[in-house]
């Protein structure tokens, strides 16, 4: 078959990380091969860009820097990773692409839109996802999450500086990730993320089976 | 008086920072107060993005996304530094700004000139160094001085990434620069760099005094 771009979107504390290895877990045992990466930190140079964004103090790091590390980290991640392994026929995962960029710099820091997606075009060279999974959550609940998570899943015990960011941030984002999301549906599927991990799968699964050149594979 | 910015451009090995500080030294005793900065690696957000670039193996990091940590760097380096201190009133002298990046990406890489001068526009807002020294050196001797400076300039004994990049990439950043220079005639003084330190000096502190406000200041 040939390779196909997945990618998974929402805000933090959504849950798609967790879906994102159920469903890469799901294919490999459907032997189909697929690979998982993320945006920022898919490559060794992206490690140390997400590093220089995430664990710094917050208000040191210009959103105009931000912005173009997040660019950075995209161009040498497609060329790296992304495009060589579709070229080898390979499903792509990834925990998040170029739509975080539109979602959290464009609506949520308040970019003009226009640079975002000149800069999104820019770094991609016109790459586009064969399907972005939206895993959509309340605020309320994608923050109680980030709160529960504690030291099981960061090294550190403070969450990174994102995720310390206002209530109304992660609404305005959240907010845009549906905007964008509207504007392209034959791409988009919208996942409701409040229930049980394994419904989420399911409802992950229904959604992908349709991608895979016999259908049947993604049902195995 | 009021803040200018003085950028100090060339090929490795031209000289650039050590007249930097011959003429900060300068300013300092005619008190003048001017800050010594440099790109990329200007803030603490830039000394990681240069490390990421200048650190790791030839051929690792994509050319669009060094392209884009340049810019990345710059965005961060005149919001936090040189605007503040332009406003401040003080004389900033910097290593390297943006016609570095018009230089070695554009020319030496072969990025389009004009997406290179639009994320310069980005990075800057529109800032323009008030003077640019460049200096200008035969690519041999250039290379010659990067050979010879062996671990008293450096700290590891090998060559950053650029300094190991063939003589004709120099040769391209070096004519890069001269067309640069040729198109804005009144911001750009070419200095020689072939002689000795205070010979070059003395063409520096001759170049910069014009740009005082008080023309004897820069004779003390």
């Amino acid at each position: 078959m040939r390779g196909r771009l997945i990618t998974f979107e929402g805000i933090d504390g959504c849950g798609k990380t967790l879906q994102l290895g159920l469903l890469a877990d799901f294919l490999e045992r459907c032997n189909i091969d697929c690979i998982r990466t993320r945006e920022p930190g898919g490559t060794a140079l992206g490690r140390q860009i997400r590093s220089s964004i995430l664990d710094c103090e917050p208000g040191t790091v210009e959103p105009l820097a931000e912005l173009l590390l997040y660019a950075a980290d995209r161009a040498q991640h497609v060329r790296e990773i992304v495009r060589p392994a579709l070229a080898a026929g390979r499903v792509v995962l990834s925990d998040r692409f170029y739509d975080a960029t539109t979602a959290y710099q464009g609506y949520g820091r308040g970019f003009d839109l226009a640079l975002v997606e000149r800069l999104n075009l820019l770094a991609t060279e016109g790459l586009r996802p064969d399907l972005t999974l939206l895993f959509d959550l309340d605020v309320d609940a994608a923050l109680a999450r980030i709160a529960s998570r504690g030291d099981t899943l960061h090294s550190a015990s403070a969450p990174d500086r994102l995720d310390r960011e206002p209530h109304e941030f992660h609404a305005r984002v959240r907010g845009g990730y549906l905007e964008i999301a509207a504007r392209e549906p034959h791409r988009f599927r919208i996942i409701p993320a409040s229930g049980a991990p394994d419904e989420i799968h399911k409802a992950v699964t229904a959604a992908v089976a349709p991608l895979m050149e016999k259908e049947e594979s993604a049902e195995c």
